[in-house]
Order: structure tokens, then C-alpha cells, then sequence
């Protein structure tokens, strides 16, 4: 225990809930840095696709840009309202599942969890592919790497939610201030300049164009740069994580993670458009990421060029974090509908759903060991899952306000109404623009998903009509048990256990098995058990002799007693079993386990009127 | 169950007993197959020890030969009268016990069970070795051919002690056979020649002379050719595995083994003079057997020759089986008298001593794996073992003569006097000759074997002396016990467990721990509770709640109960646990194992007033 507490801190009291929430200050790391660290490699991505433009491609990045703004923008109102109308942690499962039924919930549900597990993967992932292409020499330690990462932020989040917080504010708020700086200082440079500034660094060339603009290539853009998006959500599924006011404090959270993460996207468009900065073929020789050209372009490569590179490296392998807060919430919330394990929902030592943090964990590495630690392939099934669940939920929140009816409830439904028409129509493009490249693997793992929660739920709903409390519970029950009492050999161990069976019931019986190896019984303490139940006024004990010819001593002991429950309809056969408990494990070899035998297979073959009881003896020191 | 039945066997009743032993003929194979094959390396052993003699070595062969044969005839009567003496198998362990004290039989037994586990070990790699060395494409499959034939060895003794009698019958007559046939034409041959036989194939010239003969040397010779008597004793020690007269039978073996086995050797040692065959040099090129020279020389190399070196091979891996028949007996005595751990002297379901075949089996075919199938090194080890029960056990016979008196009796003491002083006096040389090859692992493994024998059994009368029967045991116990039923949630399955509670005492209380995630049972079924005990006329159950601020909920409820038995001297508290038993695996993930924790918490932390009592329930279909 002592170890236990010096790694993953002192147990927290329930009472000590308050204390652990966080402000928003100790939120925007803990649930922004999916949505801020995507200002990395949404633009990219989308300036990627253009590519074959060439130098006409960067054009667009600003209409794309603005498209993905404004999406982002609806996004932002429409969760500002599920987090004051769901203060208890409103993410799309708990809206969609409220106001278009538990299917919808479910969808919501299995798509967000496959985006939160593969955001840890390809977060992580993409940290290490970053640090590896700058250190060659630790390319051998690609998967090593992402494992430690991986077990870093697991163990993080298990010693509870301000962990992170506390631990991971610097390099978010470095990183912020890096790309804040770059970008206020090259748009003061593009005004001075009037439109027309010099690179400290020239941006490598940008390659000759090989393709005419089609719109299915703007769509292709349009997806790509989608991923801005993602992690978008985390803030209102955890809101129960800050003070309070919690709805306040949420509010404030997401506010300050979608303005900044907006800032970021319009600054980055705005100057890799008037310093003509695209993408790089990524893979080749001479890549380098949009931020690197786009950083050394404005402010030359000195120290802040590579403090920069650094927090964006950070940021990115850190951005996993977001799944670790998020994921075991939504796993509670399901879990407390009933359609995942219960234990899910339970708080663990440090108060955080830490069954949840294990599931994550244990999943995503099974990932990254499949993968080798590379998950580019992984990229492609991403965001289905994040729009999915923003589409879900803005429809929900639709209906939510047509429920509710009153003042401004229409023109928030309008805005949630274009919000799921913006975002539905998202998920369409995003899935028919990657389907062949694996979003098929998505739209084929949600459904399993979701049949298996449908399983789950069943079961639990079986179980509790099965075990329904009955009105009358203690009419029929109150009939002594029949007392079974096996013995192989007398003595202190099967005396205390017959004493104990004879306070149960007067009718006892000892039920010896007959074989090589084991005392005849007859003559020997047959007699003395007789004689002292008198002396103790009971009647004595039935003896019965069951032969083994095969020498086996457990399976006619079990027959016997399954025999006795067919035959008395009325009455509760209760096995009252010897059993020696050794102090040491080795001791096990030196006794056999027929009392744990008798007891575990009585359990399983029995019926519900055999009662096992285990009467212990212990040897002295 | 069937495929179990398919491999072993159907279970045989243990009146089936007599069915199942053996005759003479089937006993040769099964107790002889050790003695018989030694006479394939016995000769062989002493002669390398002789190579640097040259020709003038071969001469020795027929006095140590000779001297070899009288030890053999000595022991050959001790055993003799040991099995009339101890029809129910009378090994050195008895014989040494029962005469000489337990420590006595201790040393024997420990001798013994190295020395068989030895014999496996290297009766399978030399079998092993000689195939290997006439198909040397197997080489790299050498330790994997040695665990097969390991395998097989195990798979045919567990099916029951008849299996291998029948099997190995006709591998085992036919060396002898082609031996004796060998052994039979040669004398002729030699005689007829006047003394002077013309070998068919010339044997490899000898080596030059390089070594004066000194004593030292004879003994190393001697010491080395007393390999062809280990596996005297099986017979012995197996008496009863033969069908009635068993004293008959078990002698009639006995007499043909070592009969067969004199004739070979003498038949040997006689031949090798008279052709003057020595040893080649092993592990060199052109090595070449005794047996294979001698072979060739009388028979030449036809047919003949290579049915007869195919058997003797076979034997040579089949040797390993009288460990197999003798181990688990030993083992079986042993653990009878309680130095091993008990289970070993139960008959399995094929009325062999299974556990002690699985034993030897699992510790042989780690020995195998050790060595990589190759255990040239542990040779020395061997012997050493047999002639410490040899003489062990003929000690022991003197004693036994000496206090039963009468007729015979001091002849019979004379020649185990004899014996008993040879053979300890062999161990001594084998000893000293072999220490520093190996020998020491046995002199450092007897007495660690020993002391672990002695600890077991110390255990084992701690446990007999703690739980004796108490003379007077039902005066105290006979009060009803405090019932504790820890609750939960209310539902059919805690229902049936309190209801089960209340028949067994009218003192019962319900536990619940309070903590997050459990419903608060105030208000809700605690009046229901109430009224049904009024209405069955019972006093209600307490309640107690136990508070959890850390929701731990196994711990709160453990500690109430020895806070109950402490306070409590003179009851017993019984814990009625309720418990919902899942008919498949996989449900296992969606329901706490809060009731198994609690019991098993409770067995091991609780003392010997607490019982504990599950009371399940089942799902229905």
C-alpha cells in the first residue's frame, strides 16, 4: 500500500471532491490540447491536398479556412448551450441520447470513443514521428517511445484530474504564446510591407501544377482540414471536472479554447497565403511542416524559431491527454446507463474513472504495438468519428429546443439546425473523400460497437428482471436448512465444522465417501459424535456412507447433495465444508484443495436451494 | 471427458485392481528393462576406463567382471528375501526404515529418487545419442526427440501399470535374444577354435599401452562397470503390481532379470577377452561400441547384426521406463508415511500413482533441458545412488535377520553382512572416484532431499497435532451464530441470502456500506424488510451502515466482522454472502466479483469464528 500511495498518491475521501476540481486556467490543458494542438496539422493537411495546384493551390486555403471557421464557430455555440443545459456533462452521448433516443446516443457514443482511442495513437504517434525525424538515431525506439509517452499520461491521469492540469499548463500556454507571437508579428510585417513582405527564410519552392482545381479536390481539402476540429467536444462532456460554478467555468474553458484555436487558423491561412507558404510532400526528402516554414519565414531560424518547434512538438505528443480526461467520462456516462461494465463508472482511489484510464490505455497500446508505433494509417479514420458525434449532437440540441419552446429557443434551434446540416454534410464528404484510404474501418467498428453495448444492456436488463425483488420474500424461506457435512477425517477441522452445521439445523447429516486411502469412518468417531450430541441434547447426525469405486471424493459428495435439493422441493441445502487455511502458498502443495474444489463446483453445478458455507480452521502462529 | 477417456483410458474401479497387475513376462519389461539394458554399458564403462592398459587391459575385464557378478549375486538374494520379507513392496526405503530408523530409510529414499530421475534422463539422451549418431541429420533435434520419447514414456505409464508390460514385451525379449544368440555363438565359436576364434569383422586395433596398471585405476574400472547393476531394486519395490502369489511372481522376475543379466555380462566380459575387444575412444572418430564390435566379430555385419544393435538401442531408451514403474512407488511409500506431500500416494484414475509419474516426468524433462538432451555429464552422478540404497537396504536386512532369529537366519545375515559391506564399500569408491566428476551434486543433493522429506513431514504432524479431535466438542458450539448478510442493492438474490440469514439465527444483521454509486437502502427496503419479519413472526435485522469515504467496499465490511468476532468471544459470526453466479466467462467483465473478493478476504483474514456462507443465484436457461 505504501508503494500504491507513494506512486498514485494517497487515496482521495469522496468529501474531497471540491478541492480536486480545476479552474479554467488548469481546464484548457486538460481538455484543450486536442483542439489547439490540430492548429498544427489542420492547415496543413489541407494545403497537403492542394499540393498538385502548386502555387495557385495556396489560394484557397483561405476560403477552405474560413469554411472550417465558420463550421467551428456554429460548433462552439451549439456546445455553449448543452454546457448550461447539461451541467452534469453534456457531451454528444448524453444529448443525442436525451433527445433522439438511446440509439442515437449509442452512435454518438461508439463514434466518439473510436476518435478519442485514435487520438491517442496518432497523437502520440505523431509526437514521436516529429521527435524521431529531428533525432534520426532514435528511430529504432519508435514504438519504446510511444509506449513510455503512453504509460506517462496513463499514469498522470491515474493519480487524478489536476494532474495533468497543473502539469501541462506550461507547454500549452508556451505554445500558445509561440504561435500567437509568429503570427502577430508576421501580420504587423504583411500590413508594413502593404501586402508584400520578406521572408527571413525563404519557404522552399513550391512544386509546378499538375492539376486543374476540380471541386472533388476542394472537397478532399475541405475533409482534410476538418481535423482542425476534432477534441472540440471535450469541454462539455467534462464539466463536472471544474469548480464551481461549473457552468461558468466550462463556458469559459471552451470559450478561450475555440477563440484561440480560431485566432490560430485565420493567422496561419492569412500568412501562409501572403507569404506563399504550402505544403511540403510529406515523407520526401526536404519535407518541412507548414508551422517550421511559416515560423522561420517571419522570424528567421534563432532561438524563438526552435522554442517554437519545440512546444509544437510538445503539444502534439501531450495532445493525447484530451482522450485520457475524456474518455473514461464518456465511458461512465454509458456505463451508467447501463450499456457498458458498471465498474466503468465507478470513481477509483484518486477519484478519476480510473477503469476507464486502464481501458484507453491497454486499447491504444494494443494499437500502437499493431502499427509499430506509426500510425499514418490511422489518420484517414479520424474525424468521421468527431463529426459524427458534432452532427448527433446538434440535432439533438435541435430538438432540445423545440422541447423547450421560450425565448431565443428558435434561433438557437437555427443555429443548431445549420450547425448539424454543416457538420452532417461534413461527415458525408470526410467519409466518401476517405472511405477507400480506411474510414470503411470506422463505419464498420461503430456498428459492432454499438451491437455490442446493445449485448451488455441486455444482459443487465435480464439480470435485473430475473432478480427483481420479490413482494413476499420470507414466507417460504424460513424452513431450517438441511445440513450437509462432509468428512474425510476427524478432527478439531471437521468437529468445528459439524458443531457449527449442528447450530443450523437439527437435521445434519455427515456424508463420508468411501475409498483407498481414507479412514473407514465405522467404530471410530461414529460413536463419539453420537454420544455427545446426546450429551448435548440433539439429535444425532445421519450418517452417509457414499462408495467411490473410481476413488473420486468430490464428484459423489456433489451428486449426493444435488440429489437432496431434487427431493426436497421445500428446503435449502446447506454444505457446510471443512477447510483448512494455510498461511503460506507453498503449503498448498502439501494438502489437497478439496475443500475449494467442493466449494467452487458446488457453486457452479448447484442449483438456488444449495447454500455453501465454508467453516475455516486456521494452524496457530 | 471423452477425449480424456480416448487418451488414458476409462477410469478403472479400484476393484479392478487385480485385472490390472501383471505377470512375470509383462513384469521383465516393465521392472527389467533398467538392469537388463545396463549390460549394454556396463561392460563397455569399465573397458574405457581400462584404454590406456591397451591390449594388457582387456585381461582385467574377466576378474572385474567376476567381481561384479558376485556383488550382483549378494544383492540378487538380499532382494530376494526383502520381497518375502515386505510383500507390499519393499524397497530400500522400507527395509532401511523399518530396520535401521526413519533417517535410515530417509537416506535411501532420497539416494533412490535421484538415482531414478537420473536414469530417465540419461537412459532417453543415450538412446537418443545413438540414433543421433547413426542418422546424423536428426542432431539439431536431439532435445526435442529426448522430450518425445519423455512424452510417450509418461503418456503409456499413465494409462496404467499393464500398458508398458504389454508394449515393451517384445523390444525387451528381442535383445535379449539376439544377445544371448550373439553371446551362445561366440562361446561356441571359441571353444570349437580351441580359444582362438577368427573374428568375422576384425575388431579397431587397441591403443598402444600408456599407463601402468595401478590399483587406483582398477577401482575407477570397477566402479565404473557397478553401472550394470543399478535397477536391481525395482523389483522390489514393485511387488505389488504382480498378480498373485505376488511373492512368487515378484521373485520369478527378479531371478530371470538378474539371471539373464549374469549370463550377459559374464557372457561380455568372456567374449571381449577371448576376441580381444577394448573400448575405442568415445566422442572420438571411429568410435565404435563393445557391443557393436563384438557383434560384428562373431556375427559379422548381416541382417543379424543390425537387428541386433537396432534393439539394443531401443532398450537403451526404454530403460527410462522402470524409473517410470519404480519413482511413483517410491514416492508413494514416502508419502504414506508422511514425507512427501500426501497426494502422491493416491492411485489416479488408472490405479497408477499418476502424480508421481507427472512428477518425475516434469523434473526429467527439465534435467533434459538443461543438458539440451545431451547428459554425458551427468553419468558420473549415476550409481552412486543405487549402491546407497544397495547398501542401505542389505543393513537393513541384517538387522531384520538378527531380531527375527530362527532357521536361516544367520546364513541369510552372513550374506547381507557380505553384501552390505561390498556395496557400501563400492559407494565409497564410486564416491571417491567420481567426486570431483560430479558425484558431489548427489552428496550435496541427498541431504538437501532430506531435509526437505524432514520438513514436510514436521508440517504435516503440526497440522495432525493442531487439529486433533477435541474430546469434548459440541458443549460450546452450540449456540446459534451472529449472522451478518452484507447488502448491496435489494433484489431477489440479497432477498433469498437474508432469508437464508434469518433461518439460521434470530440475531441478523444487514450491512451496507454507505459510498457513491450505491443506492441509500433508507426508506426504500428497510421497511419492507421490517414488515416481513413482523409478519413472519421474527425480530427485524439490524441495519448497520458502514460509511466509506475512500469507496473501498470490501474492506469496511471485512473489518465489522473481526470487530463482530472480537467482541463476541464465545459465537461464531457467519457471514451469509449473496452471490450471483455467471454461467459464462465473459459475464464476468459486467458484474463486481465483490461477493468471491469478500470471501476470500474473509477466509484469509478472518479467524476461527467466522464461517462463511454464499448463498448464490443462478440466471434462468
Amino acid at each position: 500500500m505504501t508503494l500504491r500511495n507513494l506512486l498514485f498518491g494517497r487515496p482521495l475521501a469522496s468529501s474531497e471532491d471540491q478541492e480536486q476540481r480545476v479552474d479554467p486556467a488548469q481546464g484548457i490543458p486538460i481538455f484543450g490540447l486536442d483542439a489547439l494542438s490540430s492548429a498544427a496539422y489542420g492547415p496543413e493537411a489541407a494545403l497537403t491536398i492542394l499540393l498538385p495546384l502548386g502555387a495557385a493551390g495556396i489560394a484557397y486555403i483561405l476560403p477552405l479556412s474560413s469554411a472550417i471557421i465558420v463550421l467551428l464557430a456554429i460548433v462552439y455555440f451549439s456546445y455553449r448551450q448543452t454546457i448550461a443545459a447539461y451541467p452534469s456533462g453534456g457531451g454528444s452521448y448524453t444529448v443525442a441520447k436525451e433527445n433522439l433516443g438511446e440509439r442515437a446516443g449509442l452512435l454518438a457514443a461508439a463514434a466518439l470513443m473510436i476518435d478519442y482511442l485514435l487520438n491517442v495513437a496518432v497523437g502520440i504517434s505523431a509526437g514521436v514521428g516529429a521527435l524521431v525525424s529531428a533525432v534520426p538515431s532514435l528511430e529504432s525506439h519508435t514504438l519504446g517511445l510511444c509506449l513510455l509517452i503512453l504509460a506517462a499520461l496513463t499514469f498522470v491521469n491515474l493519480r487524478g484530474v489536476r494532474e495533468p492540469g497543473v502539469l501541462f499548463m506550461i507547454p500549452t500556454y508556451l505554445f500558445v504564446a509561440c504561435l500567437l507571437g509568429v503570427i502577430g508579428w508576421g501580420v504587423f510585417q504583411v500590413i508594413a510591407t502593404g501586402g508584400h513582405p520578406h521572408p527571413v527564410m525563404a519557404p522552399p519552392a513550391l512544386r509546378p501544377l499538375t492539376e486543374a482545381v476540380g471541386i472533388w479536390l476542394l472537397f478532399k481539402a475541405f475533409a482534410s482540414g476538418c481535423t482542425a476540429m476534432t477534441g472540440v467536444e471535450a469541454v462539455s462532456n467534462g464539466v463536472q471536472a471544474f469548480r464551481e460554478p461549473v457552468v461558468k467555468a466550462a463556458r469559459t474553458t471552451l470559450t478561450v479554447i475555440i477563440a484561440t484555436l480560431i485566432v490560430l487558423l485565420a493567422g496561419i491561412a492569412y500568412l501562409a497565403h501572403a507569404y506563399g507558404i504550402g505544403a511540403t510532400e510529406p515523407g520526401q526528402a526536404g519535407y518541412q511542416s507548414v508551422l517550421s516554414q511559416l515560423t522561420g519565414a517571419v522570424a528567421g531560424r534563432g532561438i524563438f524559431y526552435y522554442v517554437t518547434i519545440a512546444s509544437i512538438l510538445t503539444v502534439l505528443s501531450l495532445s493525447a491527454n484530451t482522450s485520457f480526461a475524456d474518455f473514461p467520462r464518456l465511458c461512465r456516462a454509458v456505463a451508467w446507463d447501463g450499456y457498458l461494465p458498471r465498474s466503468l463508472a465507478i470513481r477509483g482511489r484518486r477519484l478519476v474513472y480510473s477503469e476507464g484510464i486502464w481501458v484507453l490505455a491497454i486499447l491504444a497500446a494494443v494499437l500502437l504495438i499493431i502499427f509499430g508505433g506509426i500510425t499514418d494509417r490511422l489518420i484517414p479514420l479520424f474525424a468521421v468519428g468527431a463529426f459524427l458525434a458534432f452532427t448527433l449532437s446538434q440535432a439533438g440540441m435541435v430538438m432540445h429546443w423545440r422541447r423547450m419552446r421560450g425565448r431565443g429557443s428558435r434561433s438557437s434551434m437555427m443555429i443548431n439546425g445549420v450547425g448539424a446540416l454543416a457538420t452532417g454534410l461534413t461527415v458525408l464528404v470526410v467519409l466518401a473523400a476517405k472511405f477507400m484510404e480506411g474510414a470503411w474501418v470506422v463505419a464498420l467498428l461503430v456498428p459492432l460497437l454499438i451491437l455490442l453495448m446493445i449485448a451488455v444492456h441486455r444482459h443487465y436488463e435480464r439480470v435485473a428482471r430475473e432478480t427483481a425483488p420479490a413482494l413476499k420474500f420470507l414466507q417460504t424461506g424460513l424452513k431450517t436448512p438441511l445440513v450437509v457435512v462432509p468428512i474425510e477425517t476427524w478432527s478439531l477441522v471437521t468437529q468445528k465444522a459439524l458443531s457449527f452445521g449442528m447450530t443450523l439445523s437439527e437435521e445434519v447429516c455427515i456424508v463420508h465417501v468411501q475409498c483407498e486411502n481414507v479412514e473407514t469412518p465405522e467404530g471410530h468417531w461414529t460413536h463419539a459424535v453420537a454420544e455427545h450430541a446426546r450429551a448435548a441434547g440433539r439429535p444425532a447426525p445421519k450418517l452417509v456412507l457414499l462408495s467411490s469405486p473410481y476413488r473420486f471424493v468430490i464428484h459423489p459428495i456433489v451428486d449426493h447433495v444435488l440429489a437432496l435439493e431434487r427431493e426436497h422441493a421445500d428446503r435449502t441445502v446447506a454444505v457446510v465444508i471443512p477447510t483448512l487455511v494455510e498461511r503460506h502458498w507453498y503449503h498448498y502443495f502439501l494438502h489437497n484443495q478439496r475443500s475449494e474444489l467442493l466449494s467452487a463446483l458446488l457453486l457452479v453445478k448447484g442449483d438456488r436451494r444449495i447454500a455453501i458455507i465454508d467453516v475455516p480452521w486456521y494452524l496457530e502462529g
